[in-house]
């Protein structure tokens, strides 16, 4: 892990302009953007093709301001409004710089991505959900026509999802659909890309310029010389059981939404450099089921009690479960409720849930499910009492969700249910360069994706890290090309 | 920040066996030991006089596994049921071999304390409290006798305090105490410190062995040489507020209990020798109530939902407050609950709540606190109802303090009162030494204190900073002393 120094190398196996270590979605845009601006570019992949966690990925892309896509869905954005949402959301801790060039840059971003085949189906869909039930193009995917943020910010929908070939068999699904473009683009401007080659070292000057990667294919070792740059894109560290343990523990045992290959080596090279990091704790978190049901319903934790509105994006009601609630959580709804949230559902089968308890009363439901006497149901006459006016002045669901729970109730266990990745990673600045400890750049390294602490520093929103990680990726390709 | 190499030394201005950096309790555990193995010991300070944050603290020490002063006290305790209430107290994610090696240790390591002449009264102070009344000697520190730790593991008291001189004056507080004898002890054996001297540097040999350091006094650069060893022992990072916006936000603009000496030095100069880092976003977090007045009631979030059994230890509360209630938190009160913890109160009158809302129904205290209708109201019925019959099944608070409230209700504002120092730090091992981030050892690098990620990963009782500090302040001594 600790770097070698050029010297320490007899002979170059491979060399290039710009070097990037994985070829995900952040490794793909910088790679098309170091060959843009003239560089001879070759990405290193472990696996066996492209595609890192981003191909596998729903595909959303959070872009806003004003995208070609919002205002051909007939809503209205503002850099401004986008990043007051997001130092809201994303926060505490968020990067105000990184968060500012991110939603000044995004307009220009989407149009990048469509110039470089990326198909967006000009449609909004406005179902809670968690995707999209087709092929639609825009959703919303922070939370942000919810409270708290719908008084924070004017509400625009951000999540962007390339269009897919075909919902039902999931093939060539969001993610694919994003990364597919951008791998042929880059194709097409001469990158060359290695497969099955895990980076192992950084290869150091004497000056500490970063010139190279020491990587290993097949149990042979490589040597790879960078003349200009090398970019780190080789994920988070969410399939590094020491690393979670060290920084986001909650995560052990639930990995979610994150790829074998993010074992966190772009972190540890780095920082083997002396490189800072940031938000290392701060986790993605999903809880599996479909909106349409926890919306319709009361969310409690164990003591009985609702925590968020439930209207909000689910992955905030899966951080809050997880971070603040001790993940043990409950939905609970009455049967008309189920009822017509089945009927309307779009999600896949194992999103739909099913009640694990049911009774004809609270008393009943709360003791089966083994809570406090009295709890519940006390939440539940709150709930109930404000519902008749259609308010919910505890937690501020919005008005059209909000009806009294009547009839038999059903309870589904949802304790222990989230999973997710984690956020943290290297410090970089807003050109993707990584920062040393002491604030300066580490010449020569770069990093993007979910390798670097972006635009979540503790909330999250869908599309955040295929949106950062192209965004900062593009930066980053671009710095690793210029000429020394 | 980057270290220099011994080459770039013209000239070393002293030198020392050991080299120390900080003069606080870890520090001066590593002094003692690095003199006692034989070795010649300089202690670099940054502020005009030893003590660090330890000298200013309330001087707890988290000790146990039966100490002399717990079997004095009439408590059996044993090394198994300390590392079982402190893997559960102190995680998720704490350190097993380091809680193993510090239970293992704890009651030679109290009777190394005594024998450097740090003063225990044989009293044991059993009432809810930050601090005994008195000069009282131990004290249940961390919520071993309240849920949901009496049920993990056999509760005993493990916080122990030195004898103050003068509570009433504050004068050589616990704390003062603690620190004394220790730096008597030091001087007794040879050390030397030089007061008013900031470490700027590290000193590498060209192999990466840490050499020395390079420190500045009053404008003055000092090279200082380390033949065998350097022990970082600066403190944490509670006063870097980019440290903080990075790492653990939430404690912006509330430091308590740190000093500015607490600047994140020690581990930026180790992380710039790619040293890792753990629990950077983990806390202590305190509320500046006397714990007589929180444990007669109920504390409450902006919804009117209690959260946490007011029982356990007020840090705890203080956690759960910032962390999972956004630090929206309030006491509720009856009058007989308010007269009776302010005629039993021991603690100074800034600890000494007033109530901001008084009201004789619930209604109109939830009313005037801006509480949504009905929520507190919900929340008092279910908790008289079960307190009626001496049972807290939500929460579990002990019978003896539950009891129904009645009358006239006050409420405290507790909204943005917390208070914290970070808790994470450099990776260490069990002898102290900073581990790379590839898990081997920094040659000739050591570091004890809140420089570290001690034994707390999340959770904190009272004593658990000068307890690490000073144990693993004296490993990373006697490791250091080593001839190489």
């Amino acid at each position: 892990m600790r770097p070698y120094t050029a010297a320490d190398i007899e002979a170059w196996d491979l060399t290039a302009d710009v070097v990037i270590a994985g070829y995900g979605v952040a490794g793909a845009a910088a790679a098309v953007e170091a060959a843009r601006a003239g560089a001879e570019v070759l990405v290193l992949e472990r696996a066996g093709g492209w595609g890192g966690a981003a191909a596998l990925a729903g595909g959303f892309v959070y872009l806003g301001g004003g995208t070609a896509l919002q205002r051909a869905c007939g809503f209205d954005d503002s850099p401004e409004a986008m990043a007051a949402f997001l130092m809201a959301a994303m926060g505490p801790g968020a990067d105000q710089a990184k968060v500012s060039a991110y939603c000044e840059g995004s307009v220009a971003h989407y149009d990048w991505l469509v110039e470089c085949g990326v198909p967006f189906k000009p449609v909004f869909y406005g179902e809670p959900a968690w995707e999209p039930a087709a092929d639609e193009g825009l959703m919303y995917s922070g939370g942000e026509n919810a409270h708290p943020f719908d008084e924070i910010a004017p509400p625009a929908p951000r999540g962007h999802l390339p269009q897919m070939e075909n919902k039902r068999t999931g093939e060539r699904g969001g993610g694919y659909m994003l990364m597919k473009p951008l791998v042929d683009t880059a194709e097409r401007l001469g990158v060359e890309a290695r497969y099955g080659m895990r980076i192992e070292r950084l290869v150091v000057e004497r000056d500490g310029t970063v010139c190279g990667v020491v990587a290993r294919t097949y149990g042979e070792r490589v040597t790879v010389r960078a003349r200009r740059g090398v970019v780190l894109a080789t994920g988070g560290f969410t399939y590094d059981e020491e690393m979670l343990a060290a920084h986001a523990p909650r995560l052990l045992g639930r990995a979610g939404a994150a790829v074998e290959e993010h074992d966190g080596i772009a972190v540890k090279l780095a920082q083997a450099l002396g490189a800072g990091v940031a938000h290392m704790d701060a986790c993605e978190v999903a809880l599996p089921m479909d909106p349409q049901y926890l919306i319709r319903g009361m969310v409690v934790n164990d003591q009985g009690q609702r925590f968020i509105n439930e209207d909000t994006y689910p992955g905030r009601i899966g951080q809050a479960a997880l971070f603040q609630q001790d993940d043990q959580t409950f939905l609970v709804l009455d049967e008309e409720g189920f009822e017509e949230a089945r009927r309307v559902s779009a999600a896949p089968e194992f999103l739909q849930p099913r009640p694990a308890w049911v009774c004809a009363s609270a008393s009943g439901l709360a003791a089966e499910m083994g809570l406090p006497p009295g709890a519940l149901e006390a939440t539940l006459d709150v709930y109930n009492r404000h519902a008749e006016n259609g308010r919910d002045p505890l937690l501020h669901k919005a008005a059209r969700w909000v009806r009294p729970l009547r009839g038999p109730l059903g309870a589904v266990d949802l304790r222990g249910m989230t999973a997710g990745f984690a956020l943290g990673g290297l410090a970089t600045g807003a050109d993707g360069e990584v920062l040393h400890v002491d604030g300066s750049p580490i010449p020569g390294l770069y990093a993007a994706g979910r390798a670097t602490a972006g635009i979540a520093a503790w909330g999250y929103a869908s599309g955040i890290s295929l949106g950062d990680g192209s965004f900062f990726g593009r930066r980053a390709g671009r710095a690793a090309a210029r000429k020394r």
